[in-house]
């Protein structure tokens, strides 16, 4: 690792701070680049028809023989769904825990891209040089097993980036968090920390994954007489052996139902991290052959997905499973910002089938609290802050506590994607922007809806279309066919002829007025058009819809 | 009142049931009927375009000639807001208490149908003789001022009606519910109880309204140096009370804005349920000759809705407010249902302008808990309970406290929009259904966006429209002009130009292959067009925009 001549270390968010998901962050030394994570986000309420939403990269593809690779530091969405589209741009090595490369390649297969993509295995305590930069990867807790914290040792100083952890000093796989790993890091000197802020709002520490697991064993206990159904996140693995394991105790098979819960538990058994005990797993086909109050349906659909397993039970559309009056339903979750009323919805329809649904002390949270916060600023003891992952109330409730742990202000970073934090140990400062912002995938599509596509959609959805088609002689410019009008979300057609019917008379009247003036420009028609029925629709309606006359000649 | 020959008592809720909002219930005895309350709800995410939705009250209409008058429990939109749309229809009189009578009446005026509608302003105690029904006021507390519960007496007994209620003992206007009166008409014998069930899930008591005061003057006393900004509900006249009495106390000038909010505390100071110290209030003009230390203002934006006063001084479009660094926030509220993630964008917004944004112990709820419902089960003693005002999941949380209380199961009804329950003290049953649903209003549109409507919406949001016009020759219908594409919200057009291309040449294909089959009939040369690019535009984008061709002939 060569010393660079009073270079500074800069550290690159290209997303995750403006939004909950699309983490990506870019460290840079002189000639190196190196990306922590490579999430996606979903779309917000105003993307519509939007399947997805990952990073604009433009910064690292201009600067592309400088990445050296990715280091991801768990296996979720929003830290590796957009490896697939970024890694075909930018194709260098990705290193991840051996849980977190096993769900990115299988997420490489499904693009057809899993032998186009290198990928390196990383152990706990292993280090990787890069370029000028040597990464650490420490383990963790969170909600998904395998994760990792990074140390990011370069030529300017040390950053620690927690990734998404919480402390659970009793996982339900795997060791605690390694603390003893972030004191001796601490000790040596970190220049900055980079901590989860999702949490960072809520006072106390994050309760042990364990203490679902037995609040499961008393639910089992109490409900012997009903079949079972969890709902959880799928990639939840340890949840799921907490429910694979009071199966197990109290004599229930167990069905894995949901595309994305039978890929996890798939990839996760294949490599270790599930422990199920022999003829537990039985295929929903075999369903029938056991009573209710012998088996545990594990599915997806906890955030209240319209197109996942729960939800299409609770509305009778699941060609297999059939709520019953006496079901248990336990939602092993709590609803994600944004999903909670389509929570509610399925649970008003679960409730209604008569289904007992269970929601209370059946879920503890991935990300460490504000004591938990406090214990890994206190054993990293960093000479900068950069409050990460989490809304903006999230990083300011984070930088709140790094004050009050004694951090000075004008060293503690919120920041916006984009920005580029320059640091060493001598001072640090925000002295530049790269491009940044939402890329967004539609089907196939990539990018190619943009803005004015979906002012388009919402206005369609608002209020919906008014075609006008109307064919012109080419000699005389003379309407020789039409105008007609096609409508579409518009109004309901039968039932309101006279408002359609004065339509076509402003319209006729409207051409007339053209010919009369000889108005041959086609733009103009089309305006006059536009105006007129306009202001006559929102004058019936005070509605605008959009309305869009088509000429054609003839 | 006359005496029935062995008839009963028909319930019959018309709305509310299966969402929040659209409160109305008829009450029928022989050949008279009232209703109880005449709300609207706002629109559900999937209906696009709509602004509200009002109750189907075909079943009133049809039996017109026995309505005999509405009952309003409080000036909730949920409660009156279907009145101007309603009353069009059935013109009978409405009976409110003076605010609620007051919120009406301004209703009534923005529709022009203020001399149109009867309107009788009642105290509480008083009772009211209609038909077959006599109907009592009964005082209660509510996060509105001048809320009621109503005593329905009929020959076949009587049924209390919450409307929306908490027990308050020290309300910051007036009285506390008149718990005595309760236990009084619970002593002579009480047929049903219809409770509301928006807290049945939650434990405990709910907290008096003074203890928000409370919180207010803390927070007054903790920001002597800043502008304070209060966001809460326009009609929480308590609430408004409140933080004009802790403005007063520290010196401040009070600004109301928003419409809502505006219109709301004219009306109540009118009334005379506000009590506002002289030169307290001043207009959003004169702020200027104020320090910011020694202003308030309140204002409309609690939810996150995007076009109120708070969420475009958040988002810098207000035009006379900025919030500046140092500005205190306070929410006043907690967010609706569906409401979480806008409320939480605005905060975000606010914070990242410099705003201390406060939303601890700013609000009580204004619906009993569960304490309370126990409590006023016990007072009315109900031989059945009709848990009413909540989703499935509420209605059937009081359903078992109500069991809890000792009420056979057999005598708790939790009932469906529509449902006909017939009881008196012999019995009770669901006995039939009358129709009801949702009517969508559309600016000036009641009802004429329905179903199909909607679903183009959604479609033409999701995907947008590819629209393919072309024209034939009539007597040979051979094509002489076209097929031209246009497209909207369905990509990006400049950068898809080869898609396209592509797309044209499909056409061109299909147009062709018609000619060649002799295909003339215009229903399947549009199904050919359908079909092929509809094709096409999945394989290539995996897509399905809505695709409409036009034919005109010459």
């Amino acid at each position: 690792m060569k010393k660079g001549q009073n270079s500074k270390l800069k550290i690159i968010p290209l997303g995750g701070l403006e939004q909950i998901g699309m983490n990506i962050t870019a460290f840079e030394y002189e000639d190196s680049i190196i990306v922590v994570d490579c999430g996606l986000s979903f779309p917000e309420d105003d993307m519509l028809g939007i399947d997805l939403v990952i990073p604009d990269i433009t910064y690292l593809k201009n600067n592309v023989d400088r990445v050296k690779g990715f280091f991801i530091t768990h296996g979720h969405e929003d830290h590796i769904g957009a490896i697939p589209y970024v890694l075909k741009e930018i194709n260098v090595p990705v290193y991840a825990t051996k849980l977190t490369n096993g769900i990115i390649e299988h997420k490489l297969r499904e693009h057809n891209m899993v032998t186009k993509v290198k990928r390196k295995v990383v152990k706990y305590g292993q280090h990787i040089n890069l370029g000028c930069f040597r990464v650490e990867f420490i383990r963790t807790n969170h909600s998904i097993a395998d994760a990792a914290a990074l140390a990011i040792y370069s030529p300017a100083g040390t950053v620690v980036h927690t990734g998404d952890f919480k402390v659970d000093y009793t996982p339900v796989f795997g060791d605690p968090i390694d603390l003893q790993r972030f004191g001796e890091i601490g000790k040596k000197g970190v220049l900055a920390l980079m901590c989860d802020s999702t949490n960072a709002e809520r006072p106390g520490y994050t309760s042990s994954e364990k203490t679902v697991g037995k609040t499961f064993d008393h639910i089992f206990a109490d409900h012997v007489n009903s079949r079972i159904i969890v709902a959880t996140f799928a990639s939840n693995v340890d949840r799921v052996q907490q429910v694979i394991n009071s199966a197990y105790k109290y004599g229930r098979k167990v069905v894995v139902e949901g595309r994305s819960m039978v890929n996890i538990i798939t990839i996760a058994s294949e490599l270790g991290y599930l422990n199920i005990p022999d003829k537990t797993l039985i295929d929903i086909e075999e369903l029938k052959n056991y009573p209710d109050e012998q088996t545990v349906l594990i599915t997806t659909g906890s955030q209240g997905e319209s197109m996942a397993a729960l939800s299409r039970m609770a509305s009778n559309l699941h060609k297999k499973i059939t709520i019953q009056p006496g079901d248990t339903v336990i939602f092993s979750s709590s609803p994600i910002p944004g999903n909670e009323k389509a929570v509610s919805r399925v649970i008003n329809e679960l409730s209604r089938k008569g289904a007992d649904v269970i929601f209370q002390d059946t879920h503890v949270s991935g990300h460490a609290c504000q004591e938990d916060i406090k214990l890994i600023y206190s054993l990293v003891k960093p000479q900068y802050a950069i409050p990460v992952h989490g809304e903006y109330k999230h990083l300011k409730a984070q930088a709140r506590i790094a004050r009050e742990l004694g951090i000075a202000k004008e060293n503690i970073f919120v920041l916006s994607s984009g920005d580029v934090l320059e640091l060493d140990e001598n001072g640090a400062a925000v002295t530049g922007e790269v491009p940044v912002g939402d890329i967004m995938v539609d089907g196939l599509g990539v990018g190619d809806v943009g803005n004015i596509v979906l002012r388009d959609r919402q206005h369609l959805a608002e209020d919906g279309i008014i075609i006008v088609v109307l064919t012109l002689e080419g000699s005389s410019g003379q309407v020789v066919a039409g105008p007609d009008i096609v409508t579409r979300g518009f109004v309901y057609v039968r039932g309101s002829e006279s408002l359609m019917d004065e339509a076509r008379m402003v319209l006729e009247d409207t051409v007339s007025y053209c010919e009369q003036k000889n108005i041959t420009d086609w733009g103009k028609i089309k305006n006059e058009i536009k105006d007129s029925l306009g202001e006559f629709v929102w004058k019936k309606t005070k509605r605008r819809p959009m309305i869009m006359p088509i000429i054609m000649e003839v």
